[in-house]
């Protein structure tokens, strides 16, 4: 029998409200958790070090209490010129964003801000490993997607109007990530494939 | 015949007593600023990818005014986990911290913290190119000296107790660097040199 409020109406569970909270490996964290907890678990053990980088701050007042610690009592938060991600493998140099789309069936390319394409060609340009960690949130599937494809569809929306990079694509032209226990997000297995497809060049 | 004021004493010009700005090129700059200004200029001439990263704060407090930008009311400052500048090379990670004494004869180790060590050793495990660019401003000398040779002083200091690296030391194991227009600070001359001298790995 249903339980039944005073007021006569039925229970209901209240939805999860979380908006970034995602499953990984039956816990929940949001995107940037996993992957902070994935670049601990890469860094003790030796195979990459790569760091998410601070929110660049603008400060406008600090206060230096006596005997006590600096205190920003007003600051705002800025743009920021490149990518959330950058570190060291092997020899390579990485660099990438990480975003999610509640989407199905296509990636929307608003989740990209201009200053983010035009770093990705930059570090392109020097031959930096670059990429986007994407996660579809309603289909728990999770990408590696070469920024070079990236830069092309980005180019192509400007003609065709199209606003964003369908599913079908990502399959075709990503390297899908299977999530784990630890690391939560094992993107270096898309670093290597990445490698092997992509870079023209050879640490050996 | 030198000039005296009515007090009878010789005229003597003030010292500049700003303590961080430095010549470059004639220009006062910090060996920040310098700095920024020389990544912006390889970044612009397409001859590498390098950024300071922001300064990590811890916000407790942001503020949302209607219809204005968020405002951070309550922050602190964080100790970084890592160095303050990388980015990509000609396909190479290079990671360095940016330091200046007054002293003129060695250089203090007390400017570099335990965890910027520990980053140092983790990206030389994977392959980067590391180092310090170190500024004796009194000698107004500029040098790019090695992690590796950083780390085995940082070392060794532990049983010398040897509170700073010899001027002579610098000499003979860094590259020293001439300050030039643009960049001001043309720390890649270093870099090459220390590919060549240091780093195992070929990208041809």
């Amino acid at each position: 029998m249903p339980i039944h409020y005073p007021n006569g109406k039925p229970y209901q569970a209240k939805a999860q409200t979380a908006p970034a909270a995602v499953e990984y490996g039956g816990r929940g964290m949001t995107l940037e958790q996993a992957l902070n907890q994935s670049n601990d678990y890469y860094l003790q053990t030796h195979q990459a070090v790569v760091y998410k980088k601070p929110t660049p701050i603008q400060i406008v007042k600090v206060d230096y209490p006596q005997r006590s610690q600096a205190v920003i009592k007003e600051a705002y938060f800025k743009t920021p010129s490149t990518t959330d991600y950058n570190g060291v493998y092997r020899g390579y140099y990485l660099d990438f964003e990480a975003k999610e789309t509640k989407n199905k069936t296509s990636f929307p390319l608003k989740n990209f801000h201009p200053h983010q394409i035009r770093h990705f060609a930059d570090c392109l340009g020097q031959s930096g490993v670059c990429f986007v960690v994407m996660r579809f949130v309603t289909l728990k599937r999770l990408f590696v997607y070469p920024a070079s494809d990236l830069i092309d569809d980005w180019q192509a929306a400007q003609t065709t109007g199209r606003k964003s990079i369908t599913l079908t694509k990502i399959k075709a032209d990503g390297f899908e990530l299977q999530p784990k226990l630890q690391p939560p997000i094992p993107y270096l297995h898309g670093v290597d494939w990445l490698i092997q497809t992509k870079v023209g060049i050879s640490h050996e």
